[in-house]
């Protein structure tokens, strides 16, 4: 697709005129803007090769400190993706993916590290550091989904996997101080008589403020455009959706119930080795 | 610089063999295997059009539920940058790069959109929402940064904004709900007689796990080889660093007075709007 193209579908008819400058443009970024979630996978598998390069590419990311403090598990047994599917809520196309890889905010090795020098390590029970693990693993698996989409595979993120974090550790073995922060499928897409659009997103008006935040009650009018754009999508895609962007995001967070089990993500953390201090 | 150079660089003699494969390498993984910070920048300055096109990047990455709840800050002004700087810790890199980008979660404007449709968001006040923008804000930064590199353009996160965040919030003027996640300087890289290389990171043996997490006992080979390679690098750098990798990250984690600020994270963010239920 030419950026124009790519533009319109990101944007709708809310394009930023400075984007459009095609001097500016490049592959990498012509790669991001068409990155859509892909939930049907061909049988291929996604080699160790392939992994290795990805995990290669994921490292080279920015990490604070140096400390590294993630991991990440490739899995591929039928059996445990079943397990993984119904954990996230009974995703199907989970447990057909080739490869689930599985993020970690992981304190456990930076724990045994120190204990093997007799160092302290107290501030590992802060929230900094589990944000820290957080935040690295995040900047790890986005250049990991970037890089496999650069080699033709396409997947999706996976929150679903903090619905039931102590039965994820379970099936990964994972011990205290390290968690299952989000699941990634992979694999080569199974294309489809109607694939999924690019999605549109928020104005730029919306998300990027010069020099200090604009107020939210200036953002409500590109949030108004971005219902509309949105409505168009889903009639566009033929999705049946009740209500506008703004209602059904709005009932994302209406309650506890709604957050689908993590709710008691502070508690669960709690109890797998993360004080949250 | 060729494969096996990067690779090298990145692992020094760990290099999974199972990587060395060109067929699989592209141009994208490339450049991330290139990454490096960077923290001295030319004066030319980071443009609107560029700006537009890194963040239609950034808003291109995956987001939990298309909640889109992150916000980012172009800061261009000499005294914000200035007081920025004296937020992270007296970096006088970030006051001086053309452009510092404050990368939000943003939890202010959909508690807005949910007002003005009268609809609750009790679950805005959960720890799993506040962990949501935080990794969406990331996913969508590693967008940016690497766009930014593609045209190029360079820079640093800056994760010392976490140090001081109801200053930087009242220098951005954050409303309850948002909080500066962190910062990231972008501009061109001013040339030095001797730029920083690649720095290695851990084999992959310690951080890819295969079906499930290997126990951190079986990881401390892998992280006496990188103790080794880092040890090259610091010299090859002509860095006086006191101690191993080992040491000086334990040295990281050993207390509160380690976190520089932010071992009172928490408390922040509960004044801040952010109760982590």
């Amino acid at each position: 697709m030419n950026l124009a193209t790519l533009l319109q579908a990101r944007y709708d008819r809310q394009a930023p005129d400075s984007a459009v400058d095609p001097a500016r443009w490049t592959g990498v970024i012509d790669q991001m803007l068409a990155h859509r979630s892909v939930r049907r996978h061909k049988p291929d598998p996604v080699t160790d090769a392939q992994l290795s390069a990805l995990v290669a590419a994921a490292q080279s990311a920015a990490t604070s400190s140096n400390l590294q403090v993630w991991s990440v598990v490739a899995v591929r047994d039928a059996d445990t993706k079943a397990r993984l599917a119904e954990c996230a809520g009974g995703q199907g196309h989970v447990a057909a993916a080739p490869v689930v890889l599985m993020w970690l905010v992981d304190l456990a090795r930076l724990e045994a590290v120190a204990q093997s020098l007799s160092l302290p390590h107290a501030a590992l029970d802060s929230l900094e550091m589990f944000l820290v693990g957080a935040i690295d693993a995040a900047l790890a698996a986005q250049n990991a989904m970037l890089a496999a989409e650069s080699m033709g595979l396409a997947g999706c993120y996976i929150g679903g996997m903090r619905n039931q974090p102590e039965q994820v550790a379970e099936l990964l073995g994972l011990p205290p101080k390290v968690f299952a922060l989000f699941g990634m499928t992979l694999g080569v897409e199974e294309p489809e008589p109607a694939p999924a659009a690019i999605k549109p997103r928020l104005p730029q008006s919306v998300v990027l403020h010069s020099e200090r935040y604009r107020p939210v009650a200036e953002q409500m009018d590109g949030v108004g455009a971005y219902n509309e754009a949105m409505a168009a999508f889903y009639a566009s895609q033929g999705m049946n959706v009740r209500g506008t962007w703004a209602v059904h995001s709005s009932r994302r967070v209406a309650d506890d119930a709604a957050l689908t089990g993590r709710d008691r993500l502070s508690e669960a953390l709690r109890g797998m080795g993360f004080p949250l201090k």
